[in-house]
């Protein structure tokens, strides 16, 4: 094996254990439905279902299609793009897709245009505020009612992202999200389960169930990040470092000792531009990690236990991306030991965008 | 034509008065190198060839991969990746590339690993600090002298990235970086042309080649936004809002009146996450266009003309973004005349990420 450009690593132990600790917050396996927007890859995927999985949930119909030869029941957690019908119901064909609506006249377009009878959820904005029907909008009862004199809508449960969660902080205003989800998911639950008994709440988000101890009150969950975690999830309190599943390995390509500088082939295009402001206000993305030092611009064939890592490296940083290049700023020990053409690697701000990047470019270890 | 994903969107009559432009400030055409990452297109590469253009600028081996079928001199305007000799010789099999050098360590490499003389220019840090040597660096002359004796190490000239015209703002900041890098190329010029009488000083940026009038006091030019300029463009004051040549076609998907949004499925992992702080403050994720009010989801082919696009919407801003979704906070003008199923276009914060992401989901009008 070898590495010549950025790469994402995959420490399927970590992963592995990420998924065991999620599986033992619900006590029916049938309940998860991981958001696989996260990897949106076969392989991670095949862990996955290793322990069981069998549904899963994504952002695109791009992404249900690349699924859909692996995984024959999909739910499309996004609004339906009304441009897309046709490769929709070309998906339908191979595997059970499950779509949100939050309109009526979503609703009436896809009756006139689905070919097949498919199960509907109506996304419910519990407090995010990006999409999803207000949980007191009587567009819930015409479409729900709609939806009943239909040939092709199945009218399945409330669906909801508790997206806020990203920019809270801690356990206490992160438990005070999922209760309140709760609440408001619950309420619709009762007042229409009697007329609808097979109706499911699923509820969604990696801070709010990474800090819970038990999320058997919904009948379904679709956290997706849990499964590599990254600093955002650190910094918001839902993982510990080592936790974090993925690092992205990167090419020292020049030194700079006077200003506490190392330059990375590993850019915008690698990581993406997500960043966050660190403890002390400067702008981060990305901690360090160390590989095996064995690893060398002209060692030939890297061995799978020379890429895993420990502990990012203390008073080191990554500090700033242009399209190619990453900055680090590093500390003077670590300028030391470090030359032109080692390999480092990378803990990324938001694992989901860095492995959207580097989707040809992974090496599970 | 059918277009049922976001798509970038490239106005080919304004690409070709930006190049026009750009090449009205130099006497000769050889001394234009565009930096080709910004499109990283064959497409708009064939575009400038139409001009005579027969040099490129590329930031990584693998673009000039891309390339290398079409174009035969091709500079890789990134410190080596000692990671990719084997590339850079194979590619170096078909075209021919110029490396940048800026330590002693990776001159010796090159010349032990190299399998053809290859002309190299030292990168200068002109004051951006992010890659090359202090203009002042006793290791300039070593790394000529060591390349003067080499076999495969040929000398050619200074090239600098005057990266900091970036946070820059207005004419006259941006005038004295450019006057300023002349200074030091024209220094170092000075010092070695007796010696090296072929060598060139070469100078690359957007936003001080845009506002100069004449560039002719380098030997070459390696501008690349410019080509379809963006938001960051017109904000640093690089262009004009009519000069921006490419806009992501996006569709909208949900509305909400009563929050004055619209969701678009157009996100990160098509836009890039780059953002600037628009004048009052606000986050910007890009400026809003509008395409023909005939292309609706339900039209089966579109035609080029109906994606010509004009200025702006008033009071209308990309405001957010996720992995696949977009918020656009609105005018009551606009939310009013939109709807779920609509095409709509954004100019992007920074069109060569965008580019990036969409390389595979380009259409030229």
């Amino acid at each position: 094996m070898r590495i010549s450009k950025p790469t994402l690593i995959i420490n399927t132990s970590i992963l592995r254990n990420n998924i065991s600790d999620m599986l033992g917050k619900i006590d029916n396996i049938n309940a998860f439905r991981p958001h696989f927007k996260t990897h949106q890859s076969i392989e991670t995927g095949n862990i996955f279902k290793s322990f069981g999985v069998s549904k899963i949930t994504v952002s695109s119909v791009s992404m249900a299609k690349y699924f859909s030869s692996e995984w024959n029941d999909i739910t499309i957690a996004f609004p339906v793009n009304l441009f897309e019908l046709d490769d929709i119901n070309e998906i339908a064909e191979v595997t059970k897709l499950n779509l949100l609506i939050e309109s009526l006249d979503t609703a009436r377009y896809l009756e006139q245009r689905l070919l097949k009878p498919t199960d509907v959820y109506i996304k419910i904005d519990t407090g995010y505020n990006r999409t999803g029907l207000h949980p007191h909008s009587k567009d819930i009862d015409s479409v729900i009612k709609y939806a009943n004199q239909t040939d092709k809508l199945i009218f399945k449960g409330f669906l909801t992202h508790a997206g806020n969660t990203y920019t809270s902080k801690g356990q206490k205003e992160i438990d005070d999200i999922l209760n309140n989800n709760y609440l408001i998911l619950g309420e619709l639950k009762r007042r229409y389960i009697k007329d609808y008994p097979g109706l499911i709440i699923s509820y969604g988000d990696t801070p709010s169930c990474s800090l819970a101890n038990n999320l058997n009150m919904f009948d379904e969950i679709r956290p997706g990040n849990f499964a590599y975690y990254d600093i955002m999830q650190y910094h918001i309190g839902s993982c510990r470092l080592e936790d974090i599943a993925v690092a992205v390995a990167c090419q020292v390509v020049a030194i700079h000792p006077e200003r506490n500088e190392i330059v990375i082939y590993g850019g915008a295009v690698h990581l993406s531009k997500e960043s966050i402001d660190g403890d002390n206000g400067f702008q981060l993305f990305g901690y360090i990690v160390e590989f095996s030092p064995e690893i060398t611009y002209d060692s030939g064939n890297i061995n799978k236990e020379s890429l895993i890592w420990y502990k990012p490296v203390v008073g080191t940083y990554l500090s700033n991306l242009s399209q190619e290049h990453g900055i680090i700023k590093a500390s003077d020990d670590f300028i030391k030991r470090t030359k032109p053409g080692d390999l480092i690697g990378i803990l990324p701000v938001h694992a989901c965008l860095a492995a959207d990047l580097l989707h040809k470019s992974q090496i599970m270890i």
